[in-house]
């Protein structure tokens, strides 16, 4: 039991048998037969399974993986919250910042993301100020990397910053974008991660940032996507949880269903 | 094991007995033993403890606690790595932006928060964008309470909000904050999360933009304060646990030592 709570806490670190063994006062076949237990308990709860990596480097990883089942019963469920025609704000915006601050939410959705990129080599989550932050640490938590946080704004206490100036899809606006020089070394390997997500243009800036550190975006994972009537989409390859089909003011119906991560 | 996962992934939510023996198909006796068991491995590990309510109403929570020991440890870590030259920034600003993008040590100050709060009554974590929201939420994780985001510009998503006015202790300007007028119920018990602390009058701000929702501040904490010397601190019942003691930038060092929340 100490070591389901530790692999919990340490989600995809290589942990050897000699460590366990050692802090459990136990033998190395005894510790081998509990690690087969735990992967057991771990997949039938849906919640991730061990990995064995043999060899005297060796030894277990938890991955944290949250079932297809499970995933698609929250989405559905946070479609049929979203549906509430209390959120339709001025302009046809919704209002999310509940859901945000919910942390059961935002821890799942984090698990959800760190599954749909489990396979891919990433060694950092990027997200912008503000709403996508605590989504970016949720999946964060779960892959064990870094965040780095893309600010609208240079402050002080980021030091030299690199910066770029974008054209924001839905509103035609010219905006900045800044990231700290030394938040990012040359070549990294990069998860995009965001709150929502309209034409795509925030998102085609930040690529455009992430470019100048010649970063690698693996991924693009978006809580929820909605269409854009008046411009087109300028991102393709990207995981949505969500999608905002339609948000009728007048009748005040809001269309809510999963997005293109999950089967049709 | 399943038992402990499934506490450690719900921290202070009550668990009736029964839930536990249905889901786990065993007797209301031996799930009794089990969670003895349990709790004594929580307590030795330094992670919390299992409380037990009585009654027919009853059940277990568990009580996330970081020990003192193990607090203070990783805090001396801490200032260890903040004493780093390389950190000093023009103005004697101290970048940060690595440790906040760590996410254990983000989920270890949070543990820490929780611990320092955990006999206050909370409803809420109330922070302000952008460098508070990772420890606003690693704090809620832990008290199982929703975060709130004062923000610094109204956005269109936020609905109608609620605006305040105030100086900033260190640099005189006049700033604004506001908060969404449905994020926030009449009257909840919140505590108030940040990174750093000069003067405090950030903080003294959110405690005024507070005072329009007739909030009860019951706690304050902040990952590191510094003194600021144009500027008396402004705010006195709150829990630090970094002081920057002192950033000599001729001399190219820094002293951190541990904040208030630990005993000298």
């Amino acid at each position: 039991m100490a070591m389901t709570n530790y692999l919990l806490n340490h989600p995809r670190k290589l942990v050897s048998l000699p460590f366990f063994s050692e802090q459990y006062d136990a033998a190395k076949s005894s510790i081998s037969e509990d690690l087969d237990i735990v992967d057991q308990i771990f997949q039938s709860q849906g919640i991730g399974k061990l990995e064995t990596v043999a060899g005297a480097a060796g030894g277990v990883k938890y991955i944290p993986l949250f079932s297809n089942k499970n995933s698609e019963q929250f989405i559905l469920e946070l479609c049929n919250q979203l549906e509430d025609p209390e959120r339709i704000l001025p302009g046809g915006y919704l209002y999310m910042s509940d859901l945000l601050g919910d942390p059961e939410l935002i821890r799942n959705v984090g698990k959800i993301f760190a599954t749909a990129f489990a396979d891919k080599e990433i060694d950092y989550i990027v997200t912008v100020a503000t709403k996508g932050i605590p989504l970016a640490y949720a999946t964060a938590n779960v892959l064990n990397v870094p965040v780095i946080i893309v600010r609208r704004d240079p402050k002080v206490t980021e030091g030299s910053t690199v910066s770029i100036n974008y054209v924001s899809g839905s509103s035609r606006k010219i905006q900045t974008m800044v990231l700290s020089k030394r938040s990012l070394p040359e070549g990294a390997n990069v998860c995009i991660i965001d709150d929502f997500m309209k034409a795509g243009g925030t998102i085609t800036g930040m690529q455009s940032l992430l470019d100048e550190f010649n970063a690698n975006v693996q991924g693009i994972g978006v809580l929820a996507e909605a269409e854009d009537e008046e411009e087109e989409r300028v991102v393709d390859d990207y995981v949505s949880l969500i999608k905002i089909q339609d948000v009728d003011i007048k009748a005040q119906k809001i269309e809510a269903i999963k997005g293109n991560y999950f089967p049709l």
